[in-house]
């Protein structure tokens, strides 16, 4: 799993500053966590085809994390998009981006469908045979939900020195991977006896913007990454506070009581020039954390 | 008057190609015309006094000349702005900001004003003592208008020369610039024996979408500087008028036909990798042609 970081900053774009945007890889999948204005050109930079974005989950509909979606799916039109389209977000969403469409009469020439989302408690809003994703409902302004990417369990790996040694034929692997038993010269073999178990699935909680917020920590127990949003140092926990965002402290006392395997800290006010402050305050409270840099790549 | 390009490209941003925006300067005004995806950065870029910006023009409601104006509005709040800000652009306009305001419940600190056009004809939209702004109605997919700046006559210079041989007294400086005839020692002088005319009012026109359209030549006769964009080069001429756009010469036969002082062409397609290839068609029809070229400020 992969996630590429193309905008972190908070509030409004700026020339070497972009708002929120991520790009999820997980098998064959390219999925697109918020979009904010000028997403499309961050892609672009980062050479993305975009045809391979079929899904796209918005978190909320604040401008700095959903005011590049209308560009970006007019752009799909202008580029001849054929492929269907999911846009995944809060209730109003179909409305804001119709309403464009009618407005500048630019109907897409793909199937675009709209998920819209009213629900206070987590929901799966994508599943197949890979991955599952569920939101994760947060404490902000208006209705905001984080985004839980859990893959599944993949095949069991085959022991290819005990197999070699029993002689099983080939034709056998499929149903080994698939934890099947199987009979070799009328001997029943444990499947347990003739492979290893598959690796660990990942999971990648994203969890912006939010206020301090606890209770979400059931949820995201023991994810491998979790980004959660740092807009303000402690220094401005009241502003925080009363703009329902998070300080690097709090966004790591989270990580902490999640037990989680890294913290990867976003959503920064361009107030603060020094970066590095947000990893010293986090790790108070919390050892394993990183920031967010525009252009990077966070491999599990 | 000073118009300064921050975008002059079509259809889509790019890290290097904006599309359509520009700042109109003239005595204390800062009027932006068109504000596609991304103008709020190449505002900064800029380095433009945000708060100075009280009027905007919208020329239609495609993506490319109005989908950065919510983010814009956005940004002013979040910077406190106080100041109103006016908004002239096609009917739908404030239904589509009004609904992305609510959704986001970011209303703004300052007033909002919408003036919304479906006038066929052309009408004077903006008046003080400086300048009038009209529409030019042009012929594009959507409604669409361009905009004509024409300043007012100025008030007129005194002759030193004159005024200091007759030893005029400087209280009546101010009535001898706004014309009036005076009375010195009881003889009248007549003003026009102790003043020039005033500098030749100055014109702008914008017309950016549209189709080949001689109808608004009559409007935007003898203007001294005529932005039209020009999409295509004659060998897409065809896609031209499926699209409703212009080629270069057909901008040029326009310039031509209204004996304009100056033809800046934009709007281009990224497709054309060499510019110059405009100029030169355009050269064809008319002579006075330049290209636009984002960050460079034309001055009257």
């Amino acid at each position: 799993m992969n996630i590429k970081i193309l905008g972190c900053h908070s509030a409004t774009p700026r020339s070497n500053s972009h708002t929120t945007s991520q790009l999820i890889e997980l098998k064959n999948h390219l999925f697109l966590i918020d979009c904010g204005e000028g997403t499309q050109v961050r892609l672009r930079e980062e050479k993305i085809k975009f045809s391979r974005i079929k899904n796209i989950f918005i978190s909320h509909l604040h401008g700095d994390h959903f005011y590049g979606l209308i560009g970006l799916i007019n752009t799909f039109k202008l580029l001849g998009r054929s492929v269907d389209l999911n846009i995944f977000g809060p209730k109003g969403i179909r409305e804001v981006i119709m309403l464009q469409i009618k407005l500048s009469n630019s109907w897409t020439n793909f199937k675009l469908f709209f998920h819209e989302l009213n629900n206070s408690n987590s929901e799966i809003i994508f599943e197949d045979s890979v991955v599952t994703v569920s939101t994760i409902p947060l404490k902000h302004r208006v209705y905001t939900n984080g985004f839980l990417f859990q893959e599944k369990e993949g095949l069991r790996k085959i022991n290819i020195d005990k197999v070699n040694k029993l002689n099983i034929p080939t034709c056998e692997y499929e149903n080994l991977k698939n934890g099947k038993d199987i009979i070799n010269d009328d001997i029943k073999i444990k499947n347990i006896d003739l492979t290893f178990p598959p690796d660990k699935p990942l999971s990648y909680a994203f969890c912006s913007d939010t206020a301090f917020y606890p209770q979400i920590v059931k949820q995201i127990k023991n994810v491998d990454l979790l980004y959660h949003e740092s807009t303000f140092l402690n220094e401005h926990k009241k502003l925080a506070s009363k703009t329902l965002h998070s300080t690097a402290e709090q966004a790591a006392e989270i990580a902490s009581l999640a037990n989680v395997g890294k913290l990867l800290l976003g959503h920064f006010s361009t107030r603060y020039k020094n970066k590095l402050l947000f990893i010293e305050e986090a790790n108070t409270q919390f050892e394993n954390v990183d920031l967010a840099k525009e252009g990077e790549t966070y491999i599990l």
